[in-house]
């Protein structure tokens, strides 16, 4: 541990975040490139730290070097923190490694008390802004410090302005103002049971104290959680030097982005409020002004603003998210940051800045969070779709995209109807750090309050969801869960649709449209494309799959489910006499009926792919996913199959399983029914001979066989396929070739693979089966307990969303290694869901896989992830710090 | 390979059992040491496997080689095979390195054809002789070598013997055997399609190739599976000058054992019969002569025997198994081996040997099968119920034990009982290789014909079955499915009990008692735990089962299930409010009223293992385990605990999971209720300090936590279990060691061992969940495939008894390792049902383990086993041959 436990502006930098935060870096940063901070200094994340080893308390060590540094503050700003002459007053902020919008809270205006405020209305002669600082100053450290819930306040603030008969915090006056604050200090007392504090040094370390332990709160953790933030980094401090934007109309405070971060485009985007402080912009209360309009109410400002913008943007080469205030005319920069974005916003400034050749392409292919793609390559709503439609609210486009789902009117309510597998639209007067887990559980998200720079705006974009933010013809009453627009009443689970990008709200579902990939993204994608080793293809069970997929790039298909397939019409029910045939003979009749579907399907995906390989993988469910459930579903079944309804019952239940997942399935089905594992290789070979004679491709069919464990079941079964296959070959006369492979999913495959790759020519890491069976839980069953899990810190991210590198991941390793030794050139690939997660994708690129293979929609993230992959690899990884 | 594929009997010996057999190398053996044995040749092991590799075909050099050894035999004989003066006959016999009883095939006379006879009649003068081995040959070369079925020929004989008013086989003349060839020759005609072949040289190559053929029967392999051969040894075809035990009243042939294989006391034991020849005396055709009574018939032969076997025990150090030959009042020896005896024999014999200053204790060790011991751990008839209860037939006593069950009458019929879970008695006319997977199914085995040596009392022994064999008065109609004794019918379902140690047949089930473990089995376990490394504790969730296992020789118990112990009485209901619980404070209500029971449990487990470490396993089955099924039971709840009944029921249904077996159970239920595994520590904290402060006993409890597969699940689970516990001794005021630790089952555990055993203590590999995890197949569900994958050879052994030791057994290793790196004084251990099975034993002392825990019944198995393998260690392993 470093000794230095603070550290003053002038002494850091910005590649200091680990220590210092990136607010505290930042603010160093700027102050060394001379742009106008105010000055402070900012305790490490080391402390932080330390605070939490040493029981949570702060040290005396700490508690010193803190108010040396106040001592050294007071020199350079000539201020006398807690004095009777020129009183310091001090923001405190947190401030992380990575920025956590809303997880952390602020203080501002400490250092006031009932004889400081004297000296500061003396010394400013403007009593309205003293008291409105005092009572913003008690209200946030009886919230963010005490933990007084800030509603206790907001309620009587609101009561006041009533009874004045005001709109706006801004009209009220310095009379009403110390009134507020007089209230403000009884709630206090009564909430507490002792009076504010008025010992600035008490409200300092208790301010500091705050902060570190808002690093532990829930929010944050499920902040991290969602984020994959480490929970160990801990948050610095920033004490800073206030400047006051609500000193009067020469003074304001605002938020801004260097380019439009909705949509990327060059220019100047954000908002100000004159006479405002603090949170004022951002929390949605009044609503504020365009920065634009800035230029008309004070130009030099509004200039020397661009000014400090350019100079940050040429400075951190990216798009910057700018937190300023104007006191009296003066402008000062509090906060620096690269700014997030929309996924289009994110591509365009990337791709403009290479253009503008600040960054490298190799640059610009790091800077985009594959994950976020996924926002682009969902649908938009479908044009005609939307002519028909009624509009019944607008607001900001706060977050674009195009989402529809039942309304619910809490973060609870919504998270309880996801779990259901609704559709969710969160509809809030205006969203708040509480609401967090139900923007995540959330489809798009609603407000009607609060601009695009506000908590749910912020928020739904790092999420890539869309939201309608400030939609002010909504009226939402929370209470009785409902909200009124248009002069009708939408309860809950009312459904509605939201676009993101035109901030229009519409009754009912809308139908959508595929989205355009081209522009930026075509560009990007290129550029990705160029770097990556790795290849991705898509998991496919159709014809439409396979061509969705090549639209996103696909250059295979790595896994064809063969069990889809059986339950359309007329196939589930020779599927189902299949299964319950009663002799070899009966089964071979069923099966000789499923031939023709499987072998139209296969044909219809092969034209598809082309020449491009097509991997397939037998039958793997347990044999009852196929059986009717219902009574009268087994009635007429058996009425068909001209058996009584007893018997058909009996014999399906003697197929129940405990623990279906571990049950009679994959390849073991194929062992104990070799003519199934016949049947579907014939119509996989059939259908290659078809497509080659007839439409003269050169088909890549590779035949999967699932579950193995052992490598006899997959000699077992290679004599089958093979033995069919190459009969099939040689008596149509053509030449084809087809692969025999294998999924490695079940554990104990992995300590065989070498035995195993004798006989598999490719093998396919299927994680979603090892990660259950590495752990031992099913995915069916384990989301609540993860859920818990992950609350706990048990687990940092869910296994099942990313690869599990240490268990999951070492059998893998262990996979490809041993598969290598015996077959130097045998196909590596990997079909689960993770072959989509850019993480899993990065370690598949890592670990030594040929390929990865996700949902169509998935294959531009994984593109990507696997270019940055090999971007990293050449590189080295600490360029990617972009979170 | 080895060019030369024919071994005269001269050339070679007794440790040429991989390349001869252990028929072979014993024939071999004799001729060295100078017994009378009828001269031959041994066809090698290796060509049986190159036969299989040449396509199943005899090849020219083969030939070859058997024609040239032909033509040796002939000039040592003074015989000429097919010729027509003093004609040579032989015996073609399979002979693998394992004997497997009943498995292989055998054909005698050949080198018959309708020439020889004449000949034969001629220089013999015997007629009845001739025409009684060319039936015989006839018989036994259609149905071995042409698969024509035996019944065919047997009706025909029955038909012959009834139509000449005979009982017996000898009382046919010469006429009627010649009759009997006749009809013989047209049923093999009539099946082929050809006559039967008349060239000795055909013959003998039909033969020979049938003998390799039956290496591959459904039989064969089946044998192998159960007796865990490697189905790639291939078996050897002993040639052997045919001398004939039916020329007469002045010839024989009979079996015997050098001692009791029942009781393995020091006296000649076995059968015979004048004028027979070959399976006669096995087969159960003709009921056989004690050995004894040899004396009476021709003592001189009778002295000789002894002298022989006198001769053959001293040679091989072993009770020996040896079949003999008269031949016109000469004895000749025709097979020699290590005999098969009950559990009883085997201590006995090894035990008496030590004494006798023959073999060394460790060889006595390793004498004895472990799986055997099983037999002599399982009750007995009580004598009190035995006095109750009515015996309804008398049979030979042909394998001890006791046994009761429902009967069934075939083979298929007690195969389907046993997978339903009934215990079932196997009733037969008579037993045949066929009904092999009948006999391990079933608990007993009781058959109406066949003695001592038939193939029911031979394979029961074999298998540690009791066995009730050639129960006259019991009169088994196998095609109505009921037996009937003392005038009663017996239909299938009906149940009865088997004491094969006395012979007797009960009506109804008998009550048993425990066995007595002193005497011969007392001294072979001392001796066995002189030798061993590796402790051996018991898997007990009872005081009743803890003092038992003590009996049993157990150290300690490696594992106390705590969910047992929820189901008597009242518990049953506490346990359930605790599921159903809407609260903290209702579950904690619940788990007060739990505690009491639970400390109850532990304080008398800990009395009865006194200063032994218990090792205890927190609750780890899923709660829905707990609930009522039926809605009787569900209202009935739902009225005690004043709820609907339609609550709980949603209740009980949202704990429904799809596969309990990775669902939320083992520490999972733990973390997220840490309360149940806080009053469960506490019940096992406050038991330990009352019994060392009430009894002054020195316990020694070893908290164990299930199912972890990531290090920060135990540690969670650390602070609460060591918060709760050190709280509670502190307060007690007591010295008291206990120790924390986990189970190792989940495969991920293994990989992250090391950091695994920073928090645990302990490690007990859970071997059953992780061969399910391994592998990937639930116990429940399983059996069905894993039984077809034996039968496709897919697994040699059923991974649930025996250690995997290429997937599981790596998972061990791994943990182990990992384990010891971190903690090298960390003890290991393993409590799955794999703790008593002798392979798995001897894995587990290899690989470093410090105890198994097994069921107290099998305790002694693991001692026994434990000390194999540290012998084995010393010794190499090549001693240990005795299959």
């Amino acid at each position: 541990m470093s000794t230095k436990l603070v550290y003053t502006f002038m002494e850091g930098n910005r590649d200091m975040r680990d220590l210092l935060g990136g607010k505290g870096a930042n603010l160093a940063e700027m102050t060394n490139i001379g742009l106008p901070v105010p000055q402070g200094f900012t305790i490490t994340t080391e402390a932080c730290n330390e605070y939490y080893a040493q029981g949570k308390t702060i040290w005396q060590d700490l508690r010193d070097e803190i108010f040396q540094h106040m001592s050294m503050l007071e020199k350079e700003t000539g201020k006398t923190f807690g004095g009777t002459v020129n009183p310091l007053l001090v923001s405190v902020r947190s401030g992380a490694k990575f920025s956590m919008p809303g997880m952390m809270d602020t203080v501002l205006n400490l250092g006031l008390n009932d004889e400081v405020i004297e000296t500061l209305i003396k010394e400013s002669g403007n009593e309205r802004f003293v008291y409105d600082s005092y009572r913003r100053f008690i209200q946030m450290f009886s919230d963010v410090v005490m933990e007084i819930p800030k509603s206790h306040f907001e309620r009587v603030f609101d009561e006041i302005k009533e009874k004045k008969g005001v709109k706006e915090d801004t009209e009220l006056s310095a009379q009403d103002l110390q009134e507020v604050v007089e209230r403000f200090k009884e709630i206090y007392k009564e909430s507490i049971g002792q009076d504010f504090p008025q010992d600035p040094k008490e409200q300092l370390i208790e301010a500091v104290t705050a902060v570190f332990r808002s690093w532990d709160n829930p929010r944050a953790n499920i902040y991290r959680n969602e984020n994959h933030i480490p929970h160990n980094l801990g948050t610095a401090v920033n004490v800073q030097s206030m400047v006051y934007g609500n000193m009067g109309d020469d003074c304001g405070t605002g938020v801004a982005f260097t380019r439009d971060p909705a949509t990327g485009e060059n220019n100047l985007f954000g908002e100000f409020l004159m006479n405002a402080q603090g949170e004022d912009v951002v929390a949605g209360i009044r609503t504020p002004i365009s920065i634009d309009q800035l230029h008309e109410v004070n130009p030099e400002v509004y200039e020397q603003f661009k000014k400090v913008c350019n100079i940050l943007e040429e400075h951190y080469k990216d798009m910057q998210d700018i937190e300023f205030t104007i006191e009296k005319g003066k402008l000062y920069i509090l906060q620096t940051r690269n700014g997030k974005r929309t996924a289009q916003a994110s591509l365009r400034v990337a791709v403009e800045l290479v253009e503008a050749g600040k960054i490298t392409k190799e640059e610009a292919v790091l800077r985009i969070e594959p994950a976020q793609l996924d926002h682009l390559l969902h649908p938009a709503f479908d044009e005609k779709a939307l002519e028909k439609a009624t509009v019944i609210a607008h607001g900001l486009n706060a977050s674009p995209g195009a989402a529809s789902g039942k309304v619910y009117f809490t973060a609870d309510s919504a998270v309880e109807a996801a779990k259901r597998g609704e559709k969710v639209i969160l509809v809030r007067v205006e969203t708040s750090p509480e609401d967090l887990e139900g923007m995540i559980s959330a489809e798009g998200i609603l407000t009607a309050r609060g601009g695009r720079t506000s908590h749910a705006a912020v928020v739904a974009r790092g999420m890539g969801k869309c939201c309608v933010a400030g939609a002010g013809g909504v009226q939402v009453r929370e209470a009785e869960r409902l909200f009124v627009a248009n002069g009708k009443e939408y309860p809950e689970g009312s459904v509605i649709s939201l676009d993101g990008t035109t901030g229009y709200v519409y009754e009912g579902e809308v139908g959508t449209r595929p989205p355009e990939l081209s522009g930026h993204f075509a560009t990007l994608m290129e550029w990705a494309d160029s770097y990556r080793r790795l290849h991705v293809r898509a998991n496919a069970d159709t014809p439409r799959d396979s061509l969705q997929s090549i639209k996103f790039g696909a250059e295979g298909i790595g896994l064809t489910r063969t069990e889809h397939m059986f339950f359309e019409g007329g196939r589930i029910k020779a599927m189902r006499e299949m299964i319950l045939s009663s002799s070899l003979e009966e089964r071979e009749a069923a099966l000789a009926k499923l031939l023709p579907y499987q072998r139209e399907d296969f044909i219809g995906i092969f034209r598809a792919m082309e020449h491009r390989p097509v991997t397939i993988r037998l039958l793997d469910p347990p044999l009852h996913e196929f059986l009717p459930h219902t009574d009268q579903e087994v009635e007429e079944l058996a009425k068909e199959m001209n058996i009584s309804p007893l018997t058909l019952k009996a014999h399906a239940e003697s197929l129940h399983e405990f623990n279906p997942m571990l049950g009679h399935r994959g390849c073991r089905l194929a062992i104990t029914y070799p003519e199934i594992a016949a049947m579907q290789t014939r119509a996989i070979i059939e259908a290659a001979i078809h497509v080659k004679k007839e439409d003269g491709i050169d088909v890549h069919p590779e035949i999967m066989i699932p579950l193995i464990g052992d490598v006899k079941e997959l000699t077992y079964l290679e004599t089958i396929v093979r033995g069919e296959a190459d009969q099939l070959i040689e008596e149509a006369g053509v030449e084809l070739n087809y692969m025999f492979g294998t999924m490695i999913e079940v554990p104990r495959s992995c300590f065989v693979a070498d035995d195993v790759a004798e006989s598999a020519e490719f093998f396919s890491f299927g994680t979603n089966d090892l990660t259950q069976m590495a752990y031992g839980f099913s995915r069916d069953d384990a989301q609540k307990f993860i859920d818990d899990y992950l609350e706990k810190g048990i687990f940092e991210r869910d296994p099942f969303v990313t690869i599990d590198q240490v268990g999951v991941g070492a059998l893998m390793d262990m996979g490809v290694k041993l598969g290598k030794k015996v077959r130097p050139d045998i196909e590596l690939g990997i079909c689960g869901e993770h072959g989509g997660d850019p993480e899993s994708v990065k370690f598949c690129h890592r670990v030594g896989l040929d390929y990865v293979s996700c949902s169509p929609f998935r294959v531009p993230i994984a593109r990507l992830a696997a270019a940055q992959a090999a971007i990293e690899e050449t590189h080295g990884e600490s360029e990617h710090t972009s979170k």
